[in-house]
């Protein structure tokens, strides 16, 4: 039985019509289909995908064909459930992690979810995102978060996830030793949750010296210039997707460790392998994440993390065009539909 | 060459002659081998195990034959060096690593040498331990520390081992939830190290209130009696021994969770292994540690464990018999030789 | 769209009413609900579980309180799909992956879906199992295989899941030495695994000397009597739920090796606990399996392993209870509907 | 105690004086240190890297200074054993494995001692390799093999290591399907190896016809020609070292899967890193190997690999040149001294 609470007919929405264009439209609420929740929307994170859709209304293969909701990294309260949920989480504040998979395929019977190629993920065409009053998502990738928890905080345990999953693929681990380059919102939380891992160092190096600083907020135990002298890391961490970061920082990675890209940059990179080789490192990226909302649920709960200090402004619907440009001091801005 | 500080033709040592008899006596100051060490001691930790052989002269299967130094958690300065050892070694703070292994058996080969059958150990019949004025060590096992590390703290890196190794063969990580048994210098390490490494829940359970609170100063979230109702723990740590504190933690773990004693106790116990099967639990043991130091070492300079406030007390060596004697209000005393 | 070949009305199925009494019964043909397939059962093994409940009417917790179809490991033909599974699957012939996990809990998103809490198991109170012409089943869990594999060796996956995952959870790898106790179908096919494996040796031990000698037909180096003096093993199986087995193959175990009880027996053992700890042995168990059909499915296509041979005999549905009363010399019988 | 057989005091060598410049030399026989014995050498495999020393003169940053002696394939008799050796070894037919780490760096101590600093590595600029009478080694890196192994088949688990060594990096297993580019010796070992481990499918590449289709012989399920539309592989080893097969076979990887790059080829590559990133590829390379030749010798006792097959042809040491000199029809040439 699907049961809603009282919500209006229809919602506004922020639609992406083409590259730089965006409108707020009138669209029907969205009805939860069987073990799905309806979600009122409460805080989304802009995050840099959503910034390069809007710029050049594609990213790589995933190209914009038709008018889209952005967003993909919202939090809200769920007022309505679908066939086979429980009525009872009407009410619940949650999380949302925004992709989907088919739970079919190998990927998914495998607990390697994020690798499904039938994930359906929000805000990557065709599928809308959360740049909305209401939205629609399965029951267990809406993420119940303690009262103390805030809208704000809820929304970027997207992000958060992004950073535990990295580090997952980077192994690091007590006493590791890590070298972040680039220190915007995803570095800046690799870095700690690293340090939240018990890594002994993590060094994060930009070009950028204020946002450099800004790292040691955030649990980097030294701050570098891009290229300087950093040599026999466990592991290194890509954030920049700049090709010259990822070649100053592979050879900073010790013997047997792990060089992690997640900035996504430039399609191919004249890399070194004879050094990977003979210094048997592993070198990888990430594709969103899987599994990492209930460790991230606990570590806002617990404080463990300091998510909200990275919310540098808020914008409303109207505005969301405003949080997609931003300037060079902006760290995170949240949507509140 | 062989390189020695000024150093006395005899020392003082503390002899166990059996059971319950503790002598102190004069004996050559040792003579580092080749690619050895020689350390004036500073401090040396005092450990369950030493209690049990000074009060039972034996633990298990290892039998006090002859007379024998106690002790095997030492930290001291380098005053000499053997052959193939750098000379400017001397003058080195270091935490000793108290077991060296073979380097030549398939465990040696493959990390594992905590399991090497031919492992030399401070302290087990029938090589001496370190309640003296010197010893001498493999310069490998001899781990420098920073200054600022206290000569207290860098003794309790052994304990700190067998903590970050217990956490390892748990699979503690990032928004683990973690049961350790018994609150003693082990399991506060143990809960400890897990906070460290990211845990989400660190509850310890002993019988005594004063042990348990004290816990929560060590990073437990939370402290409870033995048999309340916990559940769902990824894994469960003893380091109590006792076989009613291993049945009560067992049923707390979750399907695919981990359960490792730690604490030696009786030779055999009643398990319920049907739970163990349809939970597909994984029981395990610890034996010593292996690669913990360099660990260890980081932890204690970044002040990311707290061994200080663990020492309750300082003998002389001709005082450990006391410190073999401890009353229930001491943590653990450190023999300054 | 439900799309249905030309099936009867009602179909046959041996019904257990209570431990001991079974009757062959007419019941309807099952209808695929949405993403479920219709299968024509053509073979299925029978085995422990099946010949338990017969026999007691429950095994451990799980109880007969309704009467129940029995049988998990069948083979068949699709016959019917249901909505949203694509209609040239009819005319496949399968495998059935007799257990449906629940996808949505976080053993299911993580790949441990053997440990779900809500998995739907063929006959496994109250689910009726495959002694009966036809079944449904969620069509990621019927497997296709090829032409050439008999309706008896793709019923016969199943226990060869049994085998691979009792190897996944050894850590069974090339050059491994492996002792297994217990020759029946369980046991030798986890011989047979090891050995595909390229486990260097490959030790059964059994105390009937036919089925013992049998495992050499089936991948074992080597045929012991039970507490032959075996050592040094990097794994030892027991697939025989006899504690005596048990505790004769536990110090077989090298230090740092793995001890895996498959075989369900008492409910719980005396063990020496201080010999795992002190060899760092790893003690679980098995509870049925993950992801192993796409690796038996190749196994059985390419002739790696030798199921064939298991199969001494065939009933129809109105010899199920002499299928469920084998004697000694009995391997595996097939029930074919 | 040292104890040497009866030996002469000279032996002939083959020596490398500079690229293209072989010449035989007496030498005195070497006396086995502490530790170490005495090897009569009887057969050592040529390899890839030894053409490449007597071609160039050097392999990247290893060049060569002063003569030596090239060979690191080496089996042989001991006949003399150094201080603390078990003198009952004299006698005993042993593989040499060719590379003694340092036994002390945080490599050696955690079992990658491939990757030690400091290893020893015979015909390594500037250690002396094994195209010689007689060698000394330490006593734990030269392994007995049993009596029905031959000369040359010890001998070539050297590159079988290699084979292990890559298909460990590759994570092969049972079920696995693996693409391996270029069917040289250790493109051949690579997909035996594979076989033996009970990969489902291993597909070997290479533009050479002939070389592809002795592929078969050796384990292969399939051949193709470089390029051909190989996909969904859980691993690609590239055994060729050439560009062009790398980026033909990284395309063939399924998301999650493994590309592990054996072939010393360009120094830098231009690689699809965006293709790397969204499928969560692991690149990386081998560097000699750790704690194979345990396994290797198990394998070569019990026949599972073909060593013998590979061996093409055989020199004594005036014909080391052509040995070093193969045309494309020789697999692999044997010196016997």
């Amino acid at each position: 039985m699907t049961t809603i609470a009282e919500v209006p007919e229809s919602m506004r929405c922020s639609v992406l019509r083409a590259a730089g264009e965006l409108e707020v439209q009138r669209r029907p609420v969205p009805r939860p289909g069987p073990r799905e929740v309806l979600v009122r929307v409460a805080a989304v994170g802009t995050c840099g995908s959503d910034v390069h859709y809007f710029r050049h209304g594609r990213i790589g293969d995933f190209v914009l064909r038709e008018p889209m909701v952005l967003g993909h990294e919202p939090s809200g309260l769920i007022v309505g459930v679908g066939e086979s949920v429980d009525a009872r989480r009407i009410g619940e504040r949650v999380s949302l992690e925004p992709g989907v998979p088919c739970r079919r395929c190998r990927y998914c019977h495998t607990g390697a979810y994020n690798l499904c190629p039938d994930m359906v993920f929000f805000a990557t065409p065709p599928v809308d995102g959360a740049f909305a009053e209401y939205v629609t998502i399965a029951d267990d990738f809406a993420h119940p978060v303690p009262e103390h928890v805030s809208d704000d905080v809820a929304a970027l345990l997207e992000p958060l996830s992004v950073a535990l999953w990295a580090n997952h693929r980077a192994g690091t681990g007590v006493g590791s030793r890590v070298l972040v380059a680039g220190a915007g919102p995803i570095g800046l939380l690799v870095a700690q949750v690293a340090a939240v891992q018990g890594a002994a160092e993590v060094v994060v190096s930009d070009p950028d010296p204020a946002r450099a600083a800004l790292a040691r907020d955030f649990g980097a135990t030294d701050v570098v210039a891009p290229g300087a002298g950093v040599s026999g890391v466990d592991a290194f961490v890509d954030c920049s997707g700049v090709p010259a970061a990822v070649l100053g920082g592979l050879p900073a990675v010790r013997p047997g460790g792990a060089a992690v890209l997640v900035g996504m940059g430039a399609d191919e990179m004249t890399l070194p392998v004879s050094m990977l080789q003979s210094r048997e490192i592993t070198l990888t990226g990430t594709f969103r994440y899987a599994n990492t909302w209930p460790t991230a649920v606990r570590m806002a709960a617990s404080g463990a993390v300091d998510l909200g200090r990275l919310v540098t402004g808020h914008v409303d619907l109207d505005h969301v065009g405003d949080a997609l440009s931003p300037d060079a001091s902006q760290v995170k801005v949240v949507v509140r539909p």
